[in-house]
């Protein structure tokens, strides 16, 4: 078993018994999670955004417009960031109202931005992510052309300053609370891909592809 | 129709024309929404956290433990924070790896912490969190003891510096792509509840309440 390292941020004080820095679950929640959130400090206020990222390796890998205010202010400054991802698995219902809870597993990551140039190393980070959103998605469509290529800006983030948080099972109530009439479990949540909905624009006898269809 | 007045801060910039500030939008998002993520800043450094909430009239309430560091960070110094809530709607498959997007509606909201001292604002601050994560809960739990009100600090947020940004709709493609053999549009996302597991301690003999069973 690989761990990260603790530092003074990523200690967890709060429900220590929670916090893991193994490498295989921090990097399981990381692939599994379509989008995290980015936040930042300028001035002494923080911002955020969410945004769509994949792993390769030990970076984490966004993308965006040239033009976009915050990924040039990332890549320009190269601020310290704090990149959070959670899965919000359950419910957990407990017999009284301070034992609710959730089961979910979430990530903290602090890094700062480097600002990918390496063509390569850019087109494997768009590659994994697109993949990652819909495995087998890459092959089938048009790659990206010289000028859109020149319109994204790709930036990674070493993944080493890092912890993760996982609640799971039924609730915990207080002894003297299992006796009483009141319902008690977990209400699983997850997300979903439901039927696909054409695009009214597609062009006739196209057929949905194989890789879609599971 | 009511708006939210836009600050150097929550004006959008990059595809302005998915930000919105209209009030209704921004609060069905945020009452949707099973958590948020909260950020501040710590000496140039971005810190995050993700937690449950709630939003009563113009106000959005989180709670905690009172030996939570955050929650006592965040009320003792009352530090500008920043509020995001994410909700993922759809993958958008366009014909180009260049035009894949993700439907979505989110918030982002600046505003500082103020201690909730008012017990009956605490009090429905935490009813309505538990209704909103489960409707029809609260009257059938336990409610907190004196003992458990000392150990919960609620906070408080004025909404009011805040925007919204939403995507909707099938992909759009460059005009050129839309002849190419590639299949398009939406793959909906949505965040299902399961099958609900009950805890393996439940009293023998307690139903499952009518309130979880639609």
């Amino acid at each position: 078993m690989t761990e990260f390292k603790k530092t003074d941020k990523t200690t967890i004080t709060r429900l220590p018994k929670r916090g893991t820095y193994d490498q295989d679950t921090i990097y399981s929640i990381l692939d599994e999670a379509l989008y995290c959130t980015l936040s930042w400090s300028d001035e002494g206020q923080s911002f955020q955004i969410p945004t769509g990222f994949c792993r390769i390796g030990n970076k984490l890998y966004i993308h965006g417009s040239v033009g976009s205010h915050y990924m040039r202010l990332l890549a320009g400054k190269k601020l310290p960031v704090c990149i959070g991802v959670t899965l919000i698995d359950g419910l957990v219902l407990a017999r009284s109202a301070f034992h609710h809870s959730v089961n979910y597993r979430s990530v903290v990551l602090f890094s700062r931005p480097e600002l990918v140039s390496e063509p390569d190393e850019a087109y494997a980070a768009l590659e994994v992510f697109t993949n990652k959103v819909c495995p087998g998605r890459w092959d089938d469509v048009r790659k990206p052309t010289d000028n859109e290529w020149k319109a994204t800006m790709v930036l990674s983030f070493l993944i080493e300053e890092v912890s993760a948080k996982v609640r799971s099972g039924p609730p915990k109530d207080d002894e003297e609370d299992y006796s009483m009439d009141v319902w008690a479990g977990v209400q699983p949540l997850s997300l979903v891909r439901g039927a696909l909905i054409a695009d009214p624009a597609l062009k006739p006898g196209v057929a949905v592809p194989a890789y879609l269809k599971s």
